[in-house]
């Protein structure tokens, strides 16, 4: 049974077991089953209570093997302790997913831990699934269906789903949509997730054809992986919206490398969002502002917007908020100027914003938005109406209204006060119109349309992951490990069990052989063997000591630069030997790396690290020794794709300047693109890698290519 | 008369004059008077209009000649172009205050701005201080005065005064106030400011004793150091709080620097904002939740904060929105941990976030809060408050005010919800404890108390600015600009008309006359000379070419290092001649700039702009050529104290790597502190130096100094 059937049951049950249905109004079992009867759900329901009775005019059956079809769901609101053997009955009576709403699992103690896994494993001897523990349950406004035990009313019917960790936060925001004036489809509450998780659950909810927008409580993911999968999937279809908490939550681990210094924990649900095309959210009250307009407002064509005001103060504040959400001040044809200024007196701004004055009539504030979304160089309005002198706000949104719905560009309302707009407030709300108290949250609602049109734009056209030839680095990488982990199997690797990292030689040939361009060179262990290495290389050549204890060399003085003839290489060999300060046990070092001089060019830092949630997880930025101070760098997830690859060099400062600065040559960016995609490959090929990061990757003019001219991996404990 | 007295008949008027009272409804005149009399207004009310009648049970007489004793303020609200002659009239009467709350002038075109004029200059007659034009009035809800003709009713009577450059703003505010459950002491609406400006007020209004914090709506300042002046008093004593607009609305300007073009006028504002302590806010929802935390609750003693929940992912969401606010979560001392234990369930949380559980009775929150607020680790606390299961919102907000009013620490509410808090919110409201609909603006909200506490514990501590022996600087680059103008007053500076700046030679010699130091140097105009300097000098030394016209020397290949040997100094110079690109008519090589190689060390940026508005802007940073890229730079007011430049260098990574970092040594920090401090004061002395920048400064290891590498100044057209 594929997975999406199986949880069909939850989101339209035919019949549904309420197990533990009270008399008593203290207790959450009578205010389930007063949803459930108020919600007006049209299935069979049954309440279940070994004391019997009758509730709501219906009859307290004593069992759910009594229960008569049909009943697809139990929703259980008992003890914990008297859960497993009632899942038990349950099975056996054909049920196929039950809402466990108690609490006193997990979130208790090591003993509620064992009585949840317990209920998992009922629940998997009948292929049952499992929604819960400790959860609210959950809501659909349109089916209709009230599974919580939340205090009625609940949320009007609307487009907004709310899938939430936090059941606290599901009671909050189930109060609040009513007053912020939007409705839910569906509201999902969690719990445990023992069985059924966050990502179970999107495109279940996704198909709900009520549902306009996805919004997600996070305090985590259980499957990485899957996540952005399956987030993926929805979020082309409709928008998904993420308030992941928990940033400051994570513990800190070990790292020695600067992408590990620089990689939090979110980095990796950054980048995993954005992989996937989830909006993140920042705070609540932002991921509903964002909701609502993404549920009711046509897409803009692009960033270029227009302010329509009756007073130049807010007109100012909304130009500012637009601008600093990347949004555009588009500059108004000159027929659009004719027009608005035929209605307008002669004392009102033209420009954008357009300021009507403040004796603006609902009439005019109409025509003037009807102007304006004429105009084809503007792509978006947002409306600003504080309590108007002279008319009400409330006859304002009524001669607004009819032209928002006839238009095919996004208006949003910045409706400014409390009391004095109330009235235009409801019909703003009634109409599917957003509006804001302030300006800047409608500005940011407007770019938030901008970026999701801007992504459906770029589904589809940016070429999909490939594998490739990729596999002839994943073989030959698995050679090298393989010869290397035989000759290495004796005492050597035992004096270093602190230290995973792979020679540098060992890790050059890995690199090579994934196709990215590392200097030619060789280990030599005397001076004789480096002057033979040089020769052969060519002069000039670089010397670094090569210990698998030391990671920074150069912040020991383990490198001699331009090195150009076979004395100064000979004594340098020498001085690099006497002038390493390697004093604790177990170093050693291994001899000399002997490298080819590579001309001097930029340098830029790409580096990988595991995430335990998502895989491997690639950093792009400016390189050298200041990496961690300057902290130019950007996250996304292996393997890349070639557009992923091109975005992280924008974001950068060091991705920008390859194409030239000032007296700096353009350099050779295609190289770069190229490392870093083949980069990627090899990070996601081998999670064993924990860390790998080249720093510096140097980069030539235009045309001369990009190599790596120091390069570690750390191989996981 | 002091400047303070000349505004008193604004704020406390024995009598006022309302000129343009109406008894039409839908007339701003008949608002007005409608106002006056119901808030109460306790002085004399003259009620003008040559028509007559009776107003309110008053008479309306015909002229304010007419008009009784006594009479302080005069409100005009008549058609804009009959304003000066009955202003005429009322300096005749003797008044000295009057607000035009009429429209029709600058806003309108040129004629409206010369009827502007027209008003001034009979003020400036009588010695008669005007407010407006085109404002919305002002209003004392202490007084009581409602002076505005705003619609009824005004703001209830509260601790922020609410000063701004906007009616529109004014309007909303208004409403919005009494919405949101906080009360204003003072409004004040300033129009065109054609007399009192937005800095004219604040001492004023920070004397009212109702007034507990002052809030700012503004598109600019009038006079920016007397901003500064004014503001730095006023925030002393009282909180004051900006919200600055107008951001992207301000014009390109032609730049030539570095720091030029990094210093947008809002780097400026927050300069000023910074020197003065005025705390900026970014929207106007942040501005009135951080006015009523810093109107009604005490100040923590440090960052160390504690979150009381009963539930856990409303306590997640805040404990993250307290570490990205700057606030740290306390850690709980053992006793505190008993006490909350022996009144918890045994699967509460005794960490922080203190999570209670869902069944949290009004008793156990108030209980848990009184056992917080005694932990002396803890500086303040947010507590979360969602729709509670088991009781009602209302009864918990009951319980735990007592507690929070007999605290000497800060507590702030998130109230999470709508319908089923709203008991809740009159409560707290009533109670001034403020409360949040989300955590995150609680959190907020607990960061600026901590803030402001900083603020004013820093107030006095740090050393004044000084003058002292920069007097000698002054002076000595007096006479270095005398005697270039006096040299440079023939054909030469005909010939560079759209280049102002200052041969190097010269800038070399200001900046040692300021203490900072420059390396030995000379300028040479032939091969020889440059050799005989280089001698005097001492190897190595470096070739520059010295062009006026030359701005970015190493650009174009201009720069010659480490030439150690006379031979390749004079050959050094013949190449630089050759190779440099100057085929522009007018540009003209001077000679090569002969300067003693200073060794490797830190290169960080110094740079001064003249801001129109504040004077000298001093900004420091990441140098070298990337600049532009990195935008590692942080701004100041010049001159600067101690302080400030300490906290440009901690806010910068070029500072903050300055203590060492990795393998770098830690560099002559002093040095730079100090070079700082001088070259502020240079920046100050001299308005005329459009631009001055030292790019860069190489700071050699501790005690070794630091040196103005390239130096440019740019003399304004």
């Amino acid at each position: 049974m594929p997975l999406s059937n199986s949880l069909a049951p939850f989101f339209s049950p035919r019949g549904i077991a309420v197990i533990g249905a009270s008399h008593n109004p203290t207790k959450l079992g009578y205010g389930l089953a007063r949803n459930l009867v108020q919600s007006n759900y049209r299935g069979a329901l049954h309440f279940i209570n070994p004391r019997g009775g009758s509730l709501f005019g219906r009859p307290i059956i004593p069992s759910v093997s009594a229960a008569p079809d049909p009943v697809d769901l139990a929703i259980l609101l008992i003890p914990a302790v008297g859960i497993p053997p009632v899942l038990e009955e349950c099975g056996r009576r054909g049920l196929r997913a039950a809402i466990i709403a108690s609490g006193g699992f997990r979130e208790t103690g090591p003993q509620g831990a064992q009585l949840e896994k317990d209920c998992l494993l009922v629940a998997q001897k009948y292929g049952m699934r499992l929604m819960g523990p400790n959860c609210v349950g959950l809501l659909d406004t349109h089916l209709p269906l009230d599974a919580t035990f939340l205090p009625p009313p609940g949320p009007p019917p609307g487009d907004v789903a709310f899938i939430s960790q936090s059941g606290a936060i599901c009671a909050a925001v189930n109060d609040w949509a009513r007053g912020q004036g939007f409705g839910l489809s569906r509201l999902v509450s969690l719990g445990n997730q023992v069985d059924v998780t966050e990502t179970d659950v999107l495109a279940p909810v996704a198909a709900d054809p009520y549902t306009h927008v996805l919004t997600l409580y996070l305090e985590g993911v259980s499957d990485g992986r899957r996540f952005v999968e399956e987030a993926t999937r929805v979020a082309q279809s409709k928008p998904v919206i993420a308030l992941k908490v928990g940033r400051f939550a994570s513990g800190q681990r070990a790292v020695t490398s600067h992408t590990g210094a620089l990689a939090g924990r979110e980095s990796a649900f950054n980048a995993a969002f954005r992989r996937a095309g989830v909006i993140r959210a920042e705070t609540s009250e932002e991921m509903f502002d964002w909701a609502r307009a993404l549920a009711w407002c046509p897409l803009p064509k692009g960033r270029s917007m227009t302010i329509l005001t009756n007073a130049g103060g807010p007109g100012v504040t909304a130009a500012d908020a637009l601008e600093s959400n990347g949004l555009t001040l588009a500059n108004l044809q000159e027929s659009t100027q004719g027009a608005l200024s035929s209605i307008l007196p002669s004392a009102a701004s033209l420009h954008n914003p357009v300021d009507m004055l403040a004796s603006a009539s609902p009439e005019q504030y109409a025509s003037c938005l009807e102007i304006l979304l004429a105009d084809d160089g503007i792509n978006g309005v947002l409306v600003i109406l504080p309590p108007p002198p002279m008319y009400t706000a409330g006859a304002v949104a009524m001669a607004l209204i009819p032209v928002i719905h006839s238009a095919s560009k996004p208006v949003v309302i910045a409706l400014m006060g409390e009391r004095l707009i109330q009235e235009a407030v409801e019909h703003f709300r009634a109409a599917h119109v957003p509006e804001y108290r302030f300006p800047e949250r409608a500005a940011s609602a407007l770019a938030i349309l901008a970026r999701r049109a801007e992504f459906l734009a770029q589904v589809g056209s940016s070429p999909a992951l490939t594998r490739s030839k990729k596999r002839k680095g994943l073989k030959a990488t698995q050679a090298i490990l393989d010869e290397y982990h035989s000759s290495a199997g004796t005492g050597t690797r035992e004096t270093a069990k602190d230290n995973n990292f792979l020679p540098t030689e060992i890790a050059s040939r890995i690199l090579h052989a994934y196709g990215i361009a590392v200097p030619e060179s060789g280990l030599a262990r005397s001076p004789d063997e480096a002057v033979i290495l040089a020769r052969q290389i060519g002069f000039p050549v670089a010397l670094k000591i090569a210990s698998p204890l030391v990671l920074h060399k150069s912040d020991i003085g383990g490198v001699l630069l331009n090195l150009s003839n076979e004395s100064s290489v000979s004594q340098g060999f020498a001085d690099l030997i006497k002038a390493t300060p390697l004093s604790q046990p177990g170093q050693e070092i291994q001899g000399m790396l002997v490298q080819k001089m590579i001309p001097p060019g930029q340098e830029v830092i790409i580096g990988a690290i595991q995430d335990a949630q998502f895989g491997a997880l690639v950093m792009f930025g400016s390189g050298g020794i200041e990496v961690e101070g300057l902290k130019d760098v950007e996250f996304a997830l292996a393997p890349l794709t070639p557009a992923e690859a091109e975005s992280l060099l924008d974001s950068t400062w060091a991705g920008r300047r390859l194409n030239g600065y000032r007296n700096m040559p353009s350099a050779d960016r295609k190289a770069v693109l190229n490392s870093l995609l083949r980069f990627s490959h090899l990070a996601a090929d081998f999670p064993q890698f924990e860390e790998i990061e080249i720093n510096p990757l140097r980069v030539l003019p235009e045309g001369n290519g990009a190599y790596a001219l120091d390069i570690r991996i750390c191989l996981n404990a």
